[in-house]
């Protein structure tokens, strides 16, 4: 996984803090939160449903591209079984801004790039995609995925 | 667009206010967060990118399907300049779910779906996306979009 490049803290998670300790909660957070990111990206590209889903909420939602929204775990568990049955991924995420919106609510946009194999064939070729993540924090303290889109950023086949 | 079919309010949000308070100003922001998509869905379907763009924040991000993430004002009006251009849209949000995560973020899933003309061929075919959007109060109290990602739910074309 890629450096962070840019990372904001809304005015309404510090508004209730003082801003010594709303910064230094800031940054446990972004932390846990790239740290979440980086598990799902080593998930991705171990084809690893089992850690796929472990990032996400039990209510999460996986919005792929080709198939309608996925919501929660069980849904989550069929999808990324598909996805790692049909296709093998090598691909790394660049972190292009952290946004924590309240204490316990954040996103994070992201590009990913590498390469694509095709199980069935052994076809190869580049992937590239966009991410849309919101995060939550739950009760234990947590941050996980409760919603991701993503989209490629690669033209149309021809 | 269809009627709302789910609408939570984060606890963040609640806890500095009464109850009823809380209440009160949830309505009306959802109603305005409402208001917006309808514009939006409605400038979608007249091929109008100022009226597209004028729900977004100055520096809102679109991430359109096979393009790069597009970042500001200037880019947005290019983007859909460009997708206006490619194709007519005639296409109708369904809101699945509007999640008010802080006094000025909310986050809205749709589904969307309808018909989209390619304008030089005049070839229409079938159209069906899932769209994530995260909405910010800005200071002037306005609901507006700043980031919003979407994909089709689509089988890949052959």
């Amino acid at each position: 996984m890629k450096k962070l490049i840019k990372s904001v803290l809304a005015a309404a998670s510090v508004t209730a803090l003082t801003a010594g300790v709303a910064s230094a909660q800031h940054e446990t957070d972004r932390a846990q939160i790239e740290g979440v990111l980086g598990v799902y990206e080593k998930a991705l590209n171990a084809s690893d449903t089992a850690a796929a889903i472990s990032v996400y909420e039990a209510d999460g939602v996986f919005m792929p591209q080709n198939s309608p929204s996925q919501v929660g775990t069980d849904a989550l568990r069929g999808a990324y079984d598909r996805v790692f049955k049909a296709i093998t991924l090598n691909v790394d995420f660049e972190i292009v801004e952290i946004v924590q919106m309240a204490p316990t609510w954040a996103f994070v946009r992201t590009n990913s790039a590498g390469t694509v194999t095709v199980n069935a064939t052994g076809d190869k070729g580049p992937e590239a995609n966009q991410e849309l993540f919101i995060f939550h924090k739950g009760d234990d303290g947590a941050w996980k995925i409760a919603r991701y889109a993503f989209s490629t950023t690669n033209p149309p086949r021809q």
